[in-house]
């Protein structure tokens, strides 16, 4: 390894802070990498041991969250899909511990600026749906059942997000899961 | 108006037609407007007077079809938001006639395809969400309720349609939404 890009205690933290920063200022697409960095009192180089490139600091985790998800499914006792599904959520409301709501907040504000952003984040979500549903399927649940599941799981994840993420709202995401969970089991059992 | 660019009866869908065949052939982006313009004995000019673009070809009817769901939330009579909903999938179905079911297949392989237009269509349901919680909202339903019936709404949607152009699938998309949205209430009732 290169003398040059040495591990830096907190470097991640720190390169998305900033860039946020940043983005909030002067938008995203004026935004540097190595504006980035030199916020975070940290080079270029860093930058890129720990991001492939600026768009990356705003989706870095999703790919472990979707396994989190996935591995939850899987590791979940024998039961209804919903059921699995709402466990899957319990777990993976563990990456948003409320210190990373203010976080989390100005991060959707950049996201909500600019569509190709907008496009990412519901590839993610999509991708998140399409690994849940083949998680259920392999556990024998019929494909409809599986993908209305999975479906009604990433549904309630973004409402509940949604939520989380608002003005003065001090729930935790797992509380406002299943608020939600619970709102969606009385809205479909009205017709 | 030019006189060169005169009215082709059934222009549109001959342009279609047109674009899938060359696109199912030598793939999406390897097809060039005036190849599809050629294919279906029209020229060039005459595809842009009716698609701005290749890529609108697959999503023309979109936007009506949202107006349509939307329209459907305005005028449903008084209701819970989920049976709102449910009206308005009602309605929308009839945009999927039987008859441009193989269309509807023959384009979903083009999407599944190509990454860029799956992020389109994405985008598209992901809009009509948002326009069908607003619509919920107009009516004075609050934000979660209007949302989580929204995103449900579309989740049944989703589902349906991807059971409408399985192959070997005979029912119509209003049946397979009737039947999604009563395995949904059974799904969420297990918990």
């Amino acid at each position: 390894m290169d003398a040059m890009v040495r591990w830096e205690p907190g470097a991640r933290e720190r390169l998305q802070a900033a860039a946020l920063e940043r983005f909030a200022e002067q938008g995203y697409d004026g935004t540097t990498v190595a504006e980035i960095a030199a916020t975070a009192g940290l080079t270029e180089r860093t930058f890129f041991r720990y991001f492939a490139d600026k768009r990356e600091v705003l989706f870095f985790g999703q790919d472990e969250f979707e396994r989190t998800f996935v591995a939850s499914v899987d590791a979940a006792d024998e039961g209804h899909p919903i059921a699995i599904v709402a466990t899957a959520l319990d777990s993976a409301a563990a990456f948003f511990p409320d210190e990373r709501r203010p976080w989390s907040r100005a991060r959707q504000a950049v996201i909500d600026a600019e569509p190709s952003l907008q496009e990412r984040e519901l590839l993610k979500l999509s991708s998140l749906a399409a690994a849940m549903t083949r998680a259920l399927q392999r556990r024998g649940i019929d494909t409809t059942a599986a993908a209305l599941a999975a479906e009604s799981g990433v549904a309630v994840f973004r409402v509940a997000f949604a939520g989380w993420i608002a003005e003065r709202e001090e729930r935790s995401l797992a509380e406002l899961q299943r608020a939600v969970f619970s709102e969606l089991r009385s809205l479909v059992n009205t017709i």
